[in-house]
């Protein structure tokens, strides 16, 4: 285990917090546009902190590298992340790790774990998507997504490629929103096939090898029976020798 | 067989043949508004009896478990049906059973198992669909769906995810309907996917479980073979010992 | 063969072509509504004739069959073809022989044949829906298919579930015509799904029974082996034995 | 290696630098309709080099064949690209070419490569259908793509078969475009879902197979223990056959 790897082990659990402070701090005024004064204000604090701490952590996982250039351009989504604005809401993809904790605590099933990771993408993809595109449309001339509800109706429309067009992005941030929404969906579908065509040839490689197990058992016992057979003829070759020595 | 079981068993046909009642019921004023005060009222009444029905097997179940509590949160979407008005149509979901039950007459092989599940379950999802959607939007200002034949069609560019646009839905109950028609497509396909794939894997299984226990039957034919040997060897033994005891 | 089979056979080719006689008779004055009143009659007379040709021909059906009521229930599409002007179009499923002959000449390659019958099924289902819908909506008060090119544009975006709606159906007719393409389409999606996971299966199945068979052979030849051992041993039984038989 | 072969072997750097050059070439005006007289002149010109380039090559190839007629019937789409100026974007196909580089020294992995050929090869459709729809459209009376970020956000919302609505082609050219782009979209996903199905089919023939490999070593094992056996018998029998010759 590496000195990064200790971190990044020590800091899953409150950068995971963090995001789900972001999350809450990023989310209370985009629902909420009328919400109080102060409340704007600590929920601005709450994302300079949690920013801080996102910067903090990729600091000292660069500084903690053995070769750090390579190790920040393995890791150029977290710089991008962290130092461009407009992909802030991606900081919330470190919620995936509170998924794959619901996840180990419940089915211990290949099925039911799929379906729980397909159900949680899908609506972390969900409410960002919804987040992002009513921050990004809201308020705009033209605009079909003036709220959060609207948001959500339409992230879902999205996701599942209906796409009425009842309400569709009109800014270019927006219409960058659901290209990324629109990816994520087919990345989510694309994993899920991919994982379900694994669990597939597991399987059948599972019944192979045991029934091979099987035959290579019973073939053993034969050449066991074929050894013993050997042995009772080569111990049996000096008792039978004797008429040569008899002259 | 617990006592819940039993009870399950026992009251399957009967909230089956309820959940038609209640079908009956919920579509007729749906379909035609201009149905008699008469025809409305009697509706109206079905629609309480078959609620206190469900009620009445909902609290059964309940009393008859071993551990209500428990019971309770592992079935709290039933409890939902029956307490909240807005999930009624999901009654309806009790229909499945006729599905299961149809089907089980029909073909015996697994692709027509499939289709009938699939045709069955769409069927269904458009029919409930477009009856919450058209009770849902019809009289509501700027509503595109203003009839139950609105609402079939709705329905059906919805779950092929066509979604031309010229009907959605409007309202924050009828946003509610499409998102659980969509959810309820995608969960199809799933199943579906899920079922094929099972399939697959057993058909797989199956040819390699039958060929190596025709691998195996050989096997077994020539340990069967060695053994004999064995035995000729054996009894020949005390035959060929003779020259020992010629002196 | 039955004399409905011999029947079959033997119509099969004429009734393909009487299809596609229909095809181009009903097509012209969809596409060409300008075209002169002669044509229009001539087409109309087509129409007619080839409609006679598949009366005779369920009725010839019929007679040939030994249990003529059974006979109807398991043909009751086809009866519904004939019977009924709405389903008109279907009669150009025969058409579907034409593809089967087309595909007969061409890759012998499972996968270039499902190209194959897949490419023919989504053109003959998006140009019979461009006609159908055409028919059902041209000259209609808020109609957007107002011609054969923008049938051809509502089809290809309605199978592939793109669903603009700058085009779609507003009368009764079109909106069965537009579910029937929706309908064939994931029908024509199953179909192929349905072949690729039963070639999958085939394959390993396959390459399952060749390895089996070239174990067993192996096997067989170790059997051999221990025979040809056996028979050693009794022969050499006798030879063996003169010591017995020594005193 | 034949004649044609060779030169299709020299030809291809050569003619995927042109392909770039055209992409260019082909760009710059769609993407910036206010670009100065001297950079569309000097795009004109590269765009009649390159058409030049690949005339040559095609003439070449078909100087080259053996069976000239021949060759030019199996080779009828790089005819059609040559010859109709609608088809020019397809010139661009000749880009799979890098693409197939990029992907060789990358991943080796299937997996990663199925990944890195599904995110070219959507890339290519969605820039080349943008530029394409864009020329196309801008300019006409109710067009609704007016500019190269409308023709991307178009290409996107159609291939993930979004459609919205807000943004489709109304001319008659935009309409092929938009069907090539669809077309390609499926054509895609098949190419895509095929590799996955061929490659769990090899998967499964490979553990087969070196399940079946060790089963049958150990046959083999077996084989040579019954050999060594006989050869022990046959020995011992002339050392056995003395008491034959005893008297």
């Amino acid at each position: 285990m590496t000195r990064v790897e200790r971190w990044e082990a020590r800091s899953e659990w409150p950068l995971t917090a963090a995001a789900f402070a972001f999350l809450v701090a990023y989310a209370v005024p985009i629902v909420d546009p009328a919400v109080s004064d102060t409340a704007q204000r600590l929920c601005a604090v709450v994302v300079w902190v949690t920013w801080g701490l996102f910067v903090v952590d990729f600091a000292a996982r660069v500084l903690l590298a053995d070769r750090r250039w390579r190790y920040i351009g393995h890791h150029v989504l977290d710089l991008a992340v962290v130092a461009l604005p407009l992909l802030r809401p991606l900081r919330l993809v470190r919620l995936a790790a509170l998924v794959s904790v619901l996840n180990r605590t419940g089915a211990r099933q290949l099925r039911g774990k799929v379906v729980g990771y397909a159900v949680a993408g899908a609506t972390l993809l969900v409410v960002v998507g919804a987040l992002a595109v009513t921050q990004a449309e809201r308020g705009h001339a033209g605009a079909t997504i003036t709220g959060f509800g609207d948001g959500l109706w339409w992230a879902i429309t999205t996701i599942t490629t209906v796409g009425y067009g009842d309400t569709y992005p009109v800014t270019a941030t927006g219409r960058f929103v659901a290209a990324a929404v629109m990816i994520g969906g087919i990345a989510l579908l694309g994993v899920i096939t991919a994982t379900l065509a694994s669990w597939l040839v597991q399987r059948v490689d599972e019944t192979t090898t045991a029934q091979q197990a099987a035959t290579r058992a019973q073939v053993d016992d034969l050449a066991a029976e074929v050894r013993a057979l050997r042995e009772l003829l080569t111990q049996r070759g000096p008792t039978s020798d004797p008429p040569d020595s008899l002259p």
